[in-house]
């Protein structure tokens, strides 16, 4: 892990810049006291989600969370896939063409993904978990739901987990979703054109945790109302302290 | 309206004992200054309630929220309706058989309740919101979901509403809660039994509020986990101050 860039925001949150092998990453902390450490999921593209991810950031920080992102397999400046770009290209054209989207698009767009980034997320909690201002237990909060799914399968430094539903799930991931046992808060935006509320509710339905709890609200894919980052925070702090 | 009762709780809770004619109630409040009023529903039967209302009503005081109940028509120690009872009667057969209960049934047991509560919460409202420790706008937050919803639709002074889906919603109603416009919050405990879980969210779905919030926890009709409670504060902090 090589920091690359370091900057002070004006709120005091320290956002330090690195590079992990070839994958860029941001990490954002309160102070030099190790604080429990949030990973924030987001769908790749790391510059074009830096102003979602940074307020996302902040409003952990400030509840005294340390946060940390990576870049996705095929997003951003990292190299592309040409299955991963096929299978997003036929995934377009079916959403263009007003068609349901295949199973075997999904399975093709995302299982590949899921496959390549959680190593990726893994060796990442690694290096953050070495430094002095990080301390586990570890949350995940974000999108690529099935990426939070698998983590909270394979990961045992993951603690507790906050979902965004909203992304594809291949129906193959809910035997994965039923071995998830960790406490989980699942965000659902009950409008979200781009997201079938059915398979969410079934998703949610089908994970093994005792604990879980769904939050549903009004409006579209990046309409989360503010209040949901304070129940985030309240969240992890009943779970990672 | 006559105090028959005054105790101080433990914690300092003013609690009061209250008639309004016939109807018994009670009041629980934090102190001298005024404070927004939450109405707690409740299934009726005040005295079997009481644990779980008295556990509700401090929790809000301890936020600075006032509480207040009655009991409803036809329970507690309020003469019976001959044609609720009947109704019930049918009910309790119908579950004891195994059957699915008939729209028909729930009209009979819901609407006439419904129709003969809201005016004397109604009326309840107008007695505290009279007394110097109690100022609006007002919440609702509770079971029978439909006097939840009539009150929302025909009163004013509710402003927010905190209802707890699980009693049963005659289809007749769904046309009402389409005219609710006031932020609302909705429990569902996803495993009740006793409960009909895709009515619950077609109800949700059927709600106009711009601002509605479905949380959907684990457990039965009731295990709506504790932290519910200190959500349900900083839903009502949000619209009531």
């Amino acid at each position: 892990m090589h920091f690359t860039a370091e900057q002070r925001l004006d709120d005091g949150v320290l956002e330090r810049e690195f590079t992990l092998g070839e994958i860029p990453g941001i990490l954002w902390t309160p102070g030099p006291a190790p604080a429990p450490l949030i990973l924030l999921g987001h769908p790749g593209g790391l510059r074009r989600m830096y102003p979602r991810l940074v307020a996302r950031a902040r409003h952990g920080v400030a509840a005294g969370f340390a946060a940390a992102t990576i870049e996705l397999p095929g997003s951003g400046d990292r190299p592309r896939s040409a299955a991963a770009e096929e299978a997003r290209a036929d995934l377009h054209r079916a959403l263009a063409a007003g068609q349901p989207v295949d199973d075997e698009i999904v399975n093709r767009l995302v299982l590949p993904l899921v496959d390549q980034a959680v190593p990726e997320w893994r060796t990442a909690l690694d290096a953050l978990l070495a430094l002095p201002e990080i301390r586990g237990p570890i949350g995940y909060a974000g999108g690529v739901i099935a990426i939070g799914v698998r983590l909270a399968v394979v990961e045992p430094r993951i603690a507790a987990a906050l979902l965004f539903a909203g992304s594809y799930v291949p129906r193959a991931m809910f035997e994965e979703a039923r071995q998830v046992t960790i406490p989980l808060q699942v965000l659902l935006q009950w409008d979200d054109e781009g997201n079938d509320r059915q398979l969410a509710l079934d998703l949610f339905d089908a994970f093994g945790s005792r604990e879980k709890t769904l939050h549903a609200n009004m409006g579209g894919h990046t309409g989360v109302p503010e209040f949901e980052g304070d129940a985030g925070n309240r969240f992890f702090a009943r779970h990672l302290r």
